[in-house]
């Protein structure tokens, strides 16, 4: 139970998009109440608020910034598109930097218009990755590459597997660049295990989230994540292997959920905080 | 452009799902009338309409049953439950004999109720065609593990991979259990192509069924599969690895999608057929 200290929530993080129905002062508030001093932001809540602004609120409320989501977006083709999406992850590491946030969450982005092969688009992002990570280390700003579930291969992540991951980051220093480990998105992989040990052996691991695998999937799947403890997931299961690999950052909870967001958000909060104590450490 | 002869149909398969609108009846004429001469078929209408009848139909059709949709689902754990489902698998079988179509595609189930582990559960479904393959062997048809994209891995079909479905098949022999290669299962896998590769060294390619990739996906996400070269899967390459890998079987075309079901079937299939050509010849 490595980690466990006094409330049990020592590495506890919540991502905002959990209680996406709060706005940041209400996130400063609730979580201030709950004992939780760590958090994972989103840049458009951010971006609306005011970064400088949600940086001193942050810090103002004694809360940690664990992550920002999300940078990446850029497997397009087509160079102004291309030198765009540069460009807006370039603000994004600059967000960052100002909230203190160590670590940048990457998403690759899909396929181009009309295109069937996954593997030049994959080049396409180690390409923006190394353009990327020399700016963000300047700015002590890791990126963290994240494979989102196969059934996001077309249209949002090209990196589908951890592996497919690490072999992205592994091209550039481990403290530049590292990998996601995510439960919802890795779950139904057999390779993860050794991919673990593998994150863990480069020092790799840099942001590690928890969700349940529930269904049916709702349209669009992105909106159908599960409550921990609620689905499938042997969550402890991979906490332990997590730590196994040395890891000993956070455990950020990031859980998109429609039921969830029609919830009062201290109650949510409240449960989140219940089922991470008795699935996930 | 191995296997065109003719109209171009010469490995052509209508799975009946594709057209679901269509009766039997509706089925037989349709498939007459556009020069079909190969269906694959549901265990359902099939029943509906009579076995013995539906066989009588094809027969008297011109029209061949290249597979039986589908056996499997034997993942329970429950002794009564593990009996009925290979209870249900035997007269799978004995149907798939009736309508002289050699091969019956297994879709092997999800995980049991509570049950957080995928190893086990792909365990009970090699303990299954353990059971099965004799007796579908001694009337024969032959066995084709389908490993479904890993979106359906715990409530549908815990063998997501090639890999893990060859894993299985290849503790029998290669002419009782096969595998299948269904395009939008598999397309997002980096491993296809030496799975590919291995599938026709062993011979265990026995059954090639093609659709398209297409988001968003719908609720559920069962009938949102795409029309041939309406999505992002290199359809053709596919085809030409299975061709290089050594089968010269069927390409079964089985399109899950609530767009095509609305239409006129005809006019569906005068578009599968021209798709077909186009996309994957």
């Amino acid at each position: 139970m490595t980690g466990i200290t006094g409330n049990g929530l020592a590495r506890f993080s919540l991502n905002q998009e959990t209680i996406r129905q709060w706005p940041l002062p209400a996130l400063a508030d609730g979580c201030a109440a709950a004992g939780v001093t760590r958090v994972g932001l989103w840049r458009a809540p951010v971006q609306e608020y005011g970064v400088e602004r949600a940086a001193a609120l942050m810090r103002d409320s004694g809360l940690s910034v664990t992550s920002l989501c999300r940078g990446g977006f850029f497997t397009a083709v087509e160079p102004a598109a291309r030198a765009a999406a540069l460009d807006d992850n370039r603000a994004a590491v600059d967000e960052a930097a100002a909230l203190g946030a160590p670590t940048l969450l990457l998403v690759s982005g899909g396929l181009a218009d009309g295109e069937r092969d996954l593997v030049p688009a994959r080049q396409r992002v180690a390409d923006a990755v190394a353009e990327l990570a020399p700016y963000a280390a300047a700015r002590g700003v890791r990126l963290a590459i994240e494979p989102l579930h196969p059934m996001y291969a077309s249209d949002r992540c090209v990196v589908s597997t951890l592996g497919q991951a690490l072999d992205i980051a592994e091209r550039f220093p481990a403290e530049q660049v590292g990998v996601v480990v995510d439960t919802y998105h890795l779950w139904w992989d057999e390779r993860v295990p050794a991919g673990i040990v593998r994150a863990g052996e480069g020092g790799r691991i840099a942001c590690f989230q928890v969700a349940d695998w529930v269904t049916p999937l709702p349209e669009g799947v992105l909106v159908g994540r599960g409550q921990l403890g609620d689905g499938c997931v042997d969550l402890r299961g991979f906490r332990e292997q997590v730590d196994a690999a040395g890891y000993r950052g956070d455990i950020e909870v990031e859980i998109f959920n429609a039921g969830l967001w029609a919830r009062d958000g201290r109650e949510v909060l409240a449960e989140v905080v219940d089922r991470y104590r008795r699935h996930v450490l």
